[in-house]
């Protein structure tokens, strides 16, 4: 395969709000390369929301490259993780190739394509030094970062132990694939021996789960992405749950969701609370959206699937929306100062 | 089973807006029946949109009269028509019901219940003779309802009957159950020979896609839901229809949508557009909204999947949305006249 016939995959004129430059590779020589030793003849593609609109170009570059008569078929349902595979199109195409997220679970029937940012991460790593302990009173620091950032957090752990911080990272569990990553229903990469937490990514959905997860540690955020330190608050987002939690302890009907999502799956949760409760309905669905609830005509909503449609798409719903520990906390089996964040662990 | 345990299943205080009492007969013994007789120990529900909420009471039924430990489960997923099972839920449960459509095809997986509308259809009949032939001038009808009102199908002929009308009915083809029933996707049982057809049903939703399929028949409208009579008028969707194919016709990319819905899927369709211009590009998905399209930022979208989503929801799209007789308009195969309803045949 010729690289002059691939374009340069670049995210620099699609309309999209980046504050930096990008690069992606697409690793359209290992999709082209599966192709041919599969001698395929379907290939089907999934991106995450925010990449989607590359799809046409990656399609094109594929066209270009692949034998003729091979079929590429885009997947338009949402995809916000690893955990939220195209299985339909997975099954159905002869090469399925995943973008921008890692593994959750390795198959040979999946291309994972990691998309790596290419900004640049040591000038707000230094901005972020105001907001940590100076190492000579307190040397002790977690790192962790996003799959995108991945590809430079060895330059990461250099850049901090340069300056005499004592680096602690971890695996996590099985749910991740790298040290020192962490997804948005996972913080186990950060259970260690440190006080405080540095994020390095973009935006604060991360690290305002890891702030709750963690509510022990200070969660320092350096944004390369808008360019922003600031530490994690926890504040509005416990309000909103005690909130929601309050607001559900009246509720007379409950709808128990089961998500369908091959990795957001929490069958015994749903099926606990529905053998508890003679008021309570399991629901199956794979978007958990408010529209799809309402119809229902339920009192309060718990979501066994993904923690974060609960807490933070929470406020879109039109009833409570409460994670499986705080459905125990709204029928009276704990007691409030119980309220933890809801994380996910194992893959499917 | 005792019917003393069951529940009337009438929806007269669920907040529906019903302009008339409806009684539903939810057959809960045939799927109780069922459950015994496959030793089941999942069922799986499914309702249309506009009897979801009727799902908790039919679970709490059938929970008092199932053997202690059968899962009930409600199927979550939006729901528009028997070409719409929940295939995952189907595939996943022992027995798995699908209420409010006729069956698109027999499986010994499926048990459809139907649920009849019991509202008198006499009244709005008279009302409608204002609006048909003179039958001692022009004698022949066709007649049509949809699968709610079938059960008084025959009660409508003999009334046509015996005003000297000479009633025209045909089955349709395999995607139709019964005499005289239409889908939204579907009249092929109105390819009668009579020059005004009599649709006895409820909305605008039915006859307008048969004024459209059948523009040289006269429409006529019994609705005895809404208590009102009129003439199909298809005026205004035809605009919408050419003033979606005239803003497509500037389109440099296409997004050719596959509907991954079992009843909905039209694989030959698609990929005849997709062989024959290079600036098309294969998008699988079940449910078809604006946002989901709206990341790919494309021209404009061909829907091969459910027609209706394309004609009705149309405006709701940011990009024009066309059937695929449209986007060969569209595209300068074919001429403008000859702009046709799309509608849907066979199976699955």
């Amino acid at each position: 395969m010729s690289q002059q016939s691939v374009s340069e995959g670049d995210l620099r004129n699609t309309g999209m709000a980046l504050k930096h430059d990008r690069e992606w590779d697409y690793e359209l020589e290992r999709i082209v390369n599966a192709v041919e030793e599969r001698n395929a003849s379907t290939v089907g593609l999934q991106f995450p929301e925010g990449l989607k609109r590359r799809g046409p170009n990656v399609v094109d570059d594929l066209r270009a490259n692949l034998p003729d008569g091979v079929q590429v078929l885009l997947s338009g349902q949402p995809c916000y993780g690893a955990c939220d595979l195209d299985t339909y199109l997975m099954r159905r195409t002869d090469v399925f190739v995943h973008f921008g997220h890692s593994p959750m679970k390795e198959s040979e029937k999946i291309i994972y394509v990691p998309l790596f940012s290419n900004v640049d991460v040591e000038p707000i790593m230094a901005d972020s030094l105001a907001e940590l302990a100076d190492p000579t009173e307190d040397p002790d620091v977690g790192l962790v970062t996003t799959a995108q950032h991945m590809n430079k957090f060895e330059e990461m752990r250099g850049w901090l132990e340069d300056r005499d911080f004592s680096v602690h990272t971890r695996r996590g569990d099985d749910r991740l694939t790298h040290e020192g990553q962490v997804l948005g229903c996972n913080y186990a990469s950060a259970d260690i021996d440190a006080e405080q937490v540095l994020y390095v990514g973009g935006g604060k959905f991360h690290p305002l789960g890891l702030a709750m997860e963690h509510p022990e540690k200070r969660v320092v955020i350096a944004d390369p992405v808008n360019n922003a330190v600031s530490v994690a608050d926890t504040e509005k987002f416990l309000k909103q749950r005690y909130g929601a939690v309050h607001r559900a302890m009246d509720a007379d009907s409950w709808g128990v969701i089961f998500c369908t999502k091959i990795g957001q799956g929490r069958w015994d949760q749903a099926e606990k609370i529905i053998e508890a409760n003679e008021n309570a309905y399991l629901i199956t669905m794979d978007e958990v959206t408010p529209d799809r609830l309402t119809n229902f005509g339920m009192d309060a909503f718990v979501n066994t699937g993904c923690p974060r449609i609960t807490t933070d798409d929470g406020p879109r719903f039109k009833k409570p929306m409460l994670t499986p520990g705080e459905y125990e906390i709204a029928v009276g089996n704990e007691s409030l100062e119980n309220l933890e964040f809801d994380t996910f662990h194992g893959t499917w």
